[in-house]
């Protein structure tokens, strides 16, 4: 099987899709001096971005992963979140402290996404 | 496509469906002042009644991610999780320390379940 | 529905599907002595041999999530990861820095495959 992939690259995908259901890489913010607002903006913004790529929407998004550096954050995560996320469709979601790749870097999101015709 | 969605609240649902796969939220306990075993069979009791609530058994549970907030507990945690997993459908599993989101909070899991019949 | 296991075991499988859908259990390093370098060819070589007994190939595993227990081995990691990637297939990937389960254990990895044929 051959299997579609968004945005190949050298290291990674950003999404690799089986049948219906495409699974992401983590996103991540691009402003590292950001505080937690603002980095959760970019992450929940890229993550909108290749769900629009994905020819999805916000209400096809099945499951987040968040990953935060501090869980002292927790919070401010939550305010941007619950300001983003579709009221009637929102997504299974888990939260957890996990080191990221940068320093600087507070929150990164994994998620599976509904794509709307099987191919 | 509209996604079945289970438990849907204003931050997430309990568990979201993309065709006969549902992805689960973190499951976690409600005693935060509870010991890991005791805290292991709340989340272990809360993940059997959602699979219940999605009409599936424990025997379709693919896969379950353990997040502990001290690996110290990974044995407590086991001790608990091998009286309870079916012998003979154990799912995949992988288990790792991440900081929780309460103080208190010891164990979370998140599992990927299949349900009887696609819709 | 009766799902398809590979290698169950008393505690966890390690792999169960859903239809064409692998979830994979955590894969772990054998020499907990080793270097991240070692580290990361042991884990990759079992994933390779678990995607072989799934009948799959490299070019189908779909996602994984990169558990370091020190992200200071991100390069590392990476150096091992980029020599053993498919450049015409990536995965989607996430890495984080997780607490692992045993002493000495630097690398975990828990990928999501494609199977050629539903079942």
């Amino acid at each position: 099987m051959s299997l579609k992939r968004l945005t190949p690259g050298p290291r990674m995908s950003q999404a690799v899709c089986i049948g219906n259901v495409a699974f992401l890489a983590g996103q991540v913010p691009d402003d590292l001096a950001a505080d937690i607002t603002e980095q959760t903006r970019q992450v929940l913004g890229k993550l909108d971005k290749v769900v629009e790529e994905l020819g999805a929407t916000k209400a096809d998004i099945a499951s987040v992963q968040v990953w935060l550096s501090d869980m002292a954050d927790f919070q401010g995560m939550n305010a941007v979140w619950d300001e983003w996320v579709s009221r009637d469709a929102p997504p299974a979601r888990a939260t957890g402290g996990v080191a990221l790749a940068r320093p600087g870097m507070r929150v990164e999101m994994i998620a599976v996404v509904a794509l709307p015709d099987e191919s």
